[in-house]
């Protein structure tokens, strides 16, 4: 245990009811007992100290008494709850030299290439909090120009390592992965219990929506539980084959988590970040065989065949690395997949599918029939080639279904009962035609603005796709929420560009 | 003016005594009546509206309604100030967009040269506090690899013309600069009553401190006010020739002031950005002809020839397209000049060169004289070649220290008077030998461990220099402190490690 400075004094730890999301910070009296101020001009930092647990966190002042006084130390929710030590506690407080980890980062910048140690020290600091926001963004842009192949494996390997690391008893466990931005695209929903049903291990974690209106996490949630202990993953998993779980409550990889919180407000998105995510997240959750969709479309995360294939060929060589059998399929990216966007809207796709409804959305079957084919091929036990057929059989036979019943059945049940918005305006065609393209990107923002994916059953109801042919005052869609005020705006934003591009008929005049 | 979204109810403001330093900073109910907390996620932005005026503010959220109801808006201090409404106004709170100028950054993040157009809106935004700190890094990291001459150029313009610009009715306007780093380094405080007395214009700014322990502003003010206002400058000026003001009073380079905020915690020190910082100072100064000081040496900013060499060519670059006459001149930075560090020690260095004591620092009082030389080479009524002489003889019969006093005198009296630091020690020669080295890093940390610059009094009084012959048990300087913890802490710092190597004497065995 390291000796606190002679003559510092402790300051008491009183929480303060602020969240400041990932990033740890103390509030500190401007007449502390225990700080010099000018230590602290503008923001600063301090280490935290009461026996052998340390912290560190960003201070912010005040001259307030009742909030924090001369002798308290104001800890905001996260820096408590990370701190895990009672209100009243008596913490050491000295300032913070910056993460020795650092350095690689300012070395980075000044275009060095990093070694697996330096990254692997960086990604420790980042997991355990003792990077600021400020120091992220510093990591991230270093990194986001160029990183070699070298950097890119060391950063996957260092993430993946840092979380909980699951295992399980089959010699196959396969896994699917969509790099997102497509709306309805819940292909895992469908993909999971045909595979399982089959028999192959397929422990699902996935994401909640971060800046789209519904994740795969969000979705299952309509229908059961998701946030499992890795215990309670693993009774479903030997129960059931699979499960549809929530990754972020399994810690999968923290590192990825933190990092994210900073690239989406930085919009930052490049492609060898995106491998060490989810690759990160692939390797930690156990994972021997990995289908990655890519959608490509104009206004999905990829534009090009080109781009895709450069990221396609990164994944692989990151795959090959770790003895991850990765297989990549590109797929059509133009447009939403299914009819529902947002949670509940989105499952009533799903469970469509799964019960072979007539009206069930033709192209989500489709695709994810095809991702099952790729993942069934990997059953040595399979004759080649045959993948699709059995995919379809387990659909068909409703075999899927009862499996996903039995998932379902085997996570508990959902938090709360979904029901689909009841404030809902349709939003017409304003001529004659066909529809040439839809911008995912404003349905997703629309959808959120409907109140997706906090309301579950807010969202959008898909009536045409590129291709249909449309009549003026036919309707294109249905918004649905719940708050009057999230509707009007809502409906204030499709007024003004519907998302839709209809264009006259093939072979009539323009 | 624009409409506030239909739906979007407004909050009243209400003052959160919390300093956040540069960044804006809003507190909002998780249950606010106007804001849906799905998009407030971890850490986000939201843009603040009361009539035409507009700001962004990061959120933090909190559950507890005695610190901001639901129907409030808490502003922390910094943007309560800046927002400039009084408590209890009716605020439109909206999710803001990242600011419009940060496609540049990210553009410039993939390796983009950017325009100056882009540039001038990164600044305008900078100085709006349109950023948050992770999006000024972003920047700084994105330009700190590569810069090309182009955006040098555009980063300094944009920057010299975000704040106050000096204006002065003389053709001739001298100015000096020192990058810094030097322990005890004051020769501005005897280089303008040199220049002054003799008759040039010399209307000098300098910083504080941030990470040292005595700026020239910070040191002045043991003598003289320096928080002057722009007519109060001039009118020093006016009477004086010259004036030792503080920079940051007359927001000379506001965008300067933000990004060194983020520079110093991230230790990020590029010579572009250096340049750019300087150069815009001192363009918005209305500098005619400036001075520059680089000092060299093992522990310096500088550390070899070739550096000085490159960041010289910078200076000169920058000077020649905005008609600055830049001379550069490279010093000895191996150790610190003259004999104080920390405020109050080192105006007792200024004052007894000034006063041509006998004891006065002789390294202090014969660089001043070679950069005042410089200077006064600019009046064209001098014979060329006699700077030194004339600098001389205007030191030595009274002439600096009667323009000092009258500056003094002009600027109005100091805040508080300075004692020097009474709790004192001396660190002594561990050896016999000759001193070799000093580590002036050290040295500044020492100072500001025992209190300066914030304890003007407090400090460092060095006995021995490089090259002077010390025996066991004599002292090699003196620390003075008021604070017992402080000094506490200097005393242990200075144990470890003195910051003194000291070496056998030339000749003697080893």
């Amino acid at each position: 245990m390291n000796a606190i400075p002679p003559g510092r004094a402790q300051l008491r730890s009183r929480r303060v009811n602020l969240d400041t999301g990932r990033e740890n910070v103390v509030v500190i009296s401007r007449r502390s007992t225990a700080l010099r101020p000018d230590l602290f001009r503008g923001f600063s930092r301090v280490e935290l100290r009461s026996g052998s647990k340390t912290q560190l966190a960003t201070v912010l002042l005040t001259d307030d008494d009742g909030l924090v006084g001369p002798d308290q130390l104001g800890m905001a929710e996260p820096a408590f709850r990370r701190f895990g030590q009672p209100a009243g506690t008596y913490i050491a407080v000295t300032p913070a030299p910056s993460p020795p980890s650092l350095d690689a980062v300012r070395a980075k910048i000044q275009g060095k290439t990093l070694e697996a140690p330096e990254i692997g020290a960086i990604v420790d600091d980042l997991v355990h909090y003792r990077y600021s926001d400020m120091e992220i963004a510093a990591f991230l842009v270093s990194s986001a120009n160029f990183m070699t192949s070298g950097e890119l494996i060391a950063l996957t390997e260092a993430m993946a390592r840092a979380g909980t690391q699951l295992r399980w008893n089959t010699k196959t466990v396969v896994d699917k992965h969509c790099i997102g931005g497509i709306p309805g695209n819940r292909t895992s929903m469908i993909v999971v219990p045909i595979v399982a049903a089959h028999g192959l291990t397929i422990p699902k974690t996935s994401s909640r929506a971060i800046t789209s209106p519904a994740g795969t996490a969000d979705t299952m949630e309509v229908l059961a539980r998701v946030d499992l202990s890795v215990e309670a993953m693993k009774e479903v998993v030997a129960s059931c084959n699979g499960c549809l779980a929530w990754g972020g409550h399994v810690n999968l990889s923290p590192a990825d988590d933190i990092l994210i919180g900073v690239e989406r407000p930085l919009a930052l998105d490049t492609h060898e970040q995106m491998v060490a995510s989810i690759m990160s997240k692939k390797l930690a959750a156990g994972s021997t065989h990995l289908l990655i969709d890519l959608p490509v479309g104009p206004n999905a995360k990829l534009t090009t065949a080109s781009q895709a294939m450069r990221l396609r060929k990164l994944f692989q060589f990151v795959g090959d690395r770790f003895g991850l059998v990765v297989e990549v399929v590109t797929t059509d990216g133009r447009q939403p997949i299914g009819r529902g966007i947002g949670p509940a809207l989105e499952a009533q796709d799903v469970m469509a599918v799964l019960a072979n409804e007539p009206q069930a959305p033709r192209d989500l079957r489709e695709k994810s029939l095809r991702l099952a084919a790729h993942l069934l091929e990997h059953d040595p036990d399979l004759r080649g080639g045959t993948g699709y057929a059995r995919a379809s059989e387990l659909l068909e036979s409703g075999a899927a279904l009862r499996q996903m019943v039995k998932i379902i059945e085997a996570q508990g049940p959902a938090p709360s009962a979904s029901k689909i918005g009841t404030l809902t305006i349709d939003v017409c065609a304003e001529r004659d035609g066909v529809v040439a393209a839809i911008d995912c990107l404003r349905l997703n923002r629309l959808a959120r603005t409907a109140g997706a994916p906090l309301d579950k059953g807010a969202g959008i109801k898909l009536y045409k796709k590129i291709g249909d042919r449309v009549e003026q005052g036919e309707p294109l869609y249905r918004i649905h929420a719940f708050e009057p005020s999230a509707f009007d705006l809502a409906v204030g934003m499709a007024q003004l560009d519907s998302a839709y591009r209809i264009e006259p008929q093939a072979g009539a005049a323009p």
